[in-house]
């Protein structure tokens, strides 16, 4: 059976998170749904990431087996149309036929978020659900500063949500870089993998050191007391995007 | 009676527009209506611009007299409060007052807006109503380069509306610039008034050009002829943003 690998970008706004889940409508699901109505088939979608309810991406992969070839962009185009008849906020970026053992969960390299905070008196009109609307000024190079200490191979207990189903607390962080642009506070975060609500924790401890409520020390402390009543306060789902992933 | 500049942010993507009309939700309603509920007074807010149904604003201004003083901080943000209790997508950026004789519409030096298309083979996830989604490539260099047959003081009969109400069609365009980020194509446009969707037909007309089915004569050709049949097909009012007035 040819093997398709998926690269797509939704607003997380309306769906229960990426995963199928039986108490609400989830991306995977409204995918399957549209392969079943091109296909007939009803097959299983992987994603290379499980993004929770209000988390948007722009490059989240998945794959999915199909019992007939397709041409990539007719699959593609087919697929958008039935995403769309279907009023879904989900739009396939590409499909392309990849070898059999690709597993866009297990073959990934290294994932790529972004986090984006809008730092302003003012309400969000244009950018509501799209990023974290923050009304205290921040201090971006602060918050930069404090992400280095996040870098590298730590047990991120701290900043792994209770109910988190990884066997390992122990993550490598390959890059945290806080930039600014006018109102906009962008933290972009590469890893090969993340524990769960591990970048949503790490924007909302370094929030604090943006308002100059924390110090560098206070997250190097939080991340070394391996104790989640540590962490600072989970940063909400509008303001995070799952960007791309290596293979 | 204390006058105050407004400067407004919205989607207006659920509103008839920016002006009160018996048929439906206004900006400038929603606005009149979070004065009344803060206030108790029925006023007339007067805008720079009147924004059609769909179009968007980073940075509206418009005017309004209260019968008496507010604080800056505390008028923007109260009205900021009625407006998110109803639900508004509408933010008031900044609140100030000025003299009696500054008037939101005809103070007005210039006014900027941006059009915002996206060429991409997917349709838009994230960015549904926030920008022309074209799936052809454009060259936005000839875009540009087309652009500036219509920049400086011309007779615009051809970029009108037929019902557009200005008693000339003779308007002065200052600066047109057409640029390029990755999938997104950006119009600039400045001048100090516009003609009734004026820059909604420059944009239809010079997508053509984008696509390389009309050339710079082309365009030179339509302004020339004055005559509305002669424009492209007017672009939708999803990639249009008023951004800023100068006084």
């Amino acid at each position: 059976m040819p093997r398709y690998r998926l690269r797509i970008e939704y607003d997380g706004t309306p769906y229960v998170g990426w995963q199928r889940q039986t108490n609400g409508h989830s991306v995977q699901g409204a995918i399957e749904a549209a392969i079943l109505s091109l296909t007939g088939e009803t097959v299983s979608v992987r994603g290379a990431g499980r993004t929770d309810s209000g988390v948007h991406a722009m490059g989240q992969v998945a794959h999915a087996d199909l019992t007939r070839a397709w041409p990539e962009h007719t699959l593609r185009n087919a697929l958008n149309a039935h995403l769309g008849q279907a009023h879904e906020r989900i739009a396939i970026l590409d499909a392309a036929q990849v070898p059999e053992d690709f597993d866009a969960r297990f073959s990934a390299l290294k994932r790529h978020y972004l986090y984006r905070i809008i730092s302003r008196p003012a309400p969000l009109a244009l950018e509501a659900n799209r990023a974290w609307f923050v009304t205290r000024a921040l201090d971006h190079e602060a918050m930069h500063a404090a992400g280095q200490m996040l870098v590298g191979k730590h047990d991120f207990t701290t900043f792994r949500a209770t109910h988190c189903q990884a066997n390992s607390p122990i993550r490598t962080i390959d890059r945290l870089d806080v930039t600014r642009s006018g109102d906009l506070i962008e933290m972009r975060v590469s890893a090969q993998s993340f524990l769960h609500n591990q970048i949503r924790s790490f924007a909302g401890t370094l929030k604090l050191v943006g308002e100059g409520k924390w110090t560098v020390e206070d997250v190097r402390a939080a991340l070394e007391a391996r104790d989640r009543k540590a962490c600072g306060p989970v940063a909400p789902p509008d303001g995070l995007y799952f960007m791309a992933v290596d293979y």
